[in-house]
């Protein structure tokens, strides 16, 4: 017996693959983190943090940061809010636009985090299939009638982008709130992000975050670019200072150093793309990513009758030998691929080495 | 036309008190922040921080923090819950015990932000008006009926305690929730604390920050401790990364600094008591306050009508020479008081003798 509400109490929380001990030498390619290292000016940054600005409060509303993020997308600081990683964004979209009995939309597969969100504050998730091949059926979207709709583009964990002409398609044809959450745009071709059509599209809301390419999923910042309604919504239902004084100097930093970006992007996308070919010519299904990770559907041996037998048994390989990849084993869809985020060339290296050597002895 | 909901529409955002432009030497009275720093351990602990600790994920379950907590505590970690700044446990406290319709009661005057956490989940806040002296009334509080009860104890801006016998009387007869938020415990007399009910209330949730005695406001670290099924709930309702790497390194720096944290608030509570008996030896009423600040009633000439002008006038002056102060200009019980943070003894002398002089030459 428990006074907290129902619907917490019956809350499905989301679930995170499994973590590597931390005293153990893992090749972790499980979180879509960033295998290379913030920018040095993001170090620079935390060594210049003073005692004041942990003595005092920081300025409620994040205007140096806001105005620095404002200025890269070329909108104004009205336009954009700041948040304790994208992660407090979603559930302040669930407070402030679904609210209790409210019905989100999304693609499924996706980025689980959207439904726990929504059920934490009395809404309903309406998980919306996508086609045989992952791409996103928007029609069906629209055909739930959902206050929100959101969408991961690229989306997780498939990697596949929908077409801005489809976003701006259901941008126009919805009535209600449009989250497009771009986390992984830093990976995709240009031309992926939903950006152009905030000035035309005023019930879309953008979000990316500083935890992907960036390398910060520790320091917790994310952010959300949108009108100013819906930007003053998201302020009115949030924390007072949601982001800490440090985090926020660090997101700054990280954002003043657009080269170092650039190249450690750049990285990750030659890794990925070099990883892909090479577990295409070892028989594994890849869909084609603009992420930073790649969903693999190991070849199913001939007398197998259950394909995700074969996932299966190559994930509990990798992590035997210390290498963690995501598998979605209750996912009907997922459950025959494994979710493996681009490391560095040499953890890649020994990832395809050992997917090599399981293949070659396999006895699943 | 927004498409946000309507509760969040109404809401009334919390008021911050008048900062000082960044630029300015100002007497920052006016946040109950820390006079000191940090302890010496808190800026070790940050030059401590690593790469690593940036990149990648954070422990989803705070485990490290949680645990150091407990064993201060005499608790278990499951019995504790750490918060992004106890402004998110508040938010959380709304969201998982009270939810839409739901009804909170508080006493009045007390902490804002309880009645706008409500407000933002779609419930609905109950002020029940302290007595004349400003102390709780704990059966007007039971009369409301409500879901939740939430006190700061000792209350702001009164600083006044509430006896825990009072507090477990209050716990035995309301079936819900009972929130107490011990934000300045540590500057409160030795006996102040609820912890010891514990044990025998599984209603009672105690809420602590590192915001005031251990200075680590810019931080934003807050922790609650109760009952598994309270903190289960927490869990469920809580953002899955809610706090930050850094910062939890920082306060756990922050706690193992006991010696410092006793000198500290020694020290504050030392400049309270002096500043207390000088404002009074001056002719201001001042509440006995267990906390970091003082709740001041500058005397009333003799034809004045308005008692709150004097504190408008007062207040003003102070501002004009850089001495910030909290007014609650539009609340009819605090508007002819001041409520003044305890700085170092050369600020507090620095208010003091302002005090003294504008006294001396008042024209309001």
């Amino acid at each position: 017996m428990s006074i907290a509400l129902p619907h917490i109490l019956q809350l499905e929380p989301y679930k995170l693959g499994e973590q590597p001990p931390e005293c153990a030498q893992a090749v972790k390619l499980n979180q879509n983190e960033s295998p290379y290292p913030p920018s040095p000016k993001v170090a620079e940054a935390l060594r210049r943090i003073g005692e004041e600005a942990l003595r005092r409060y920081p300025d409620p509303e994040c205007r140096e940061l806001r105005a620095a993020l404002a200025e890269r997308l070329g909108a104004e600081p009205g336009q954009l809010f700041v948040g304790n990683g994208s992660s407090e964004i979603i559930s302040l979209i669930a407070k402030a636009f679904l609210g209790s009995g409210g019905v989100l939309a999304m693609p499924d597969p996706s980025f689980g985090l959207y439904l726990t969100a929504a059920a934490a504050c009395g809404g309903r998730a309406v998980p919306v299939p996508t086609r045989d091949d992952f791409t996103v059926d928007t029609d069906a979207l629209l055909a739930v009638g959902a206050k929100v709709i959101a969408l991961v583009n690229p989306n997780a964990p498939t990697g596949l982008p929908l077409p801005v002409s489809e976003i701006d398609r259901l941008a126009a044809a919805h009535p209600g709130l449009l989250v497009v959450d771009e986390a992984y745009i830093d990976y995709a071709e240009p031309g992926t992000s939903a950006l152009p059509l905030l000035d035309r599209r005023p019930n879309l809301l953008i979000l990316r975050t500083f935890s992907k390419s960036y390398a910060l999923c520790g320091a917790r910042v994310g952010y959300a670019v949108g009108g100013r309604p819906l930007i003053e919504a998201l302020e009115r239902a949030r924390d007072i200072y949601n982001v800490n004084a440090v985090s926020r100097a660090l997101a700054l930093a990280a954002l003043s150093d657009e080269a170092y970006l650039r190249e450690t992007t750049a990285a990750v996308r030659a890794t990925r793309d070099r990883c892909a070919g090479e577990l295409r010519r070892l028989g594994c299904g890849v869909l084609p990513s603009q992420t930073n990770f790649l969903l693999v559907q190991p070849p199913v041996r001939r007398d197998q009758r259950d394909a995700s037998a074969s996932a299966a048994s190559l994930a509990a390989s990798l992590r035997a030998a210390g290498i963690y990849v995501r598998r979605f084993a209750d996912h009907p869809r997922l459950s025959d691929r494994l979710r493996v985020s681009i490391g560095t060339d040499s953890e890649m290296d020994a990832f395809l080495s050992h997917v090599e050597q399981w293949l070659a002895n396999r006895r699943d």
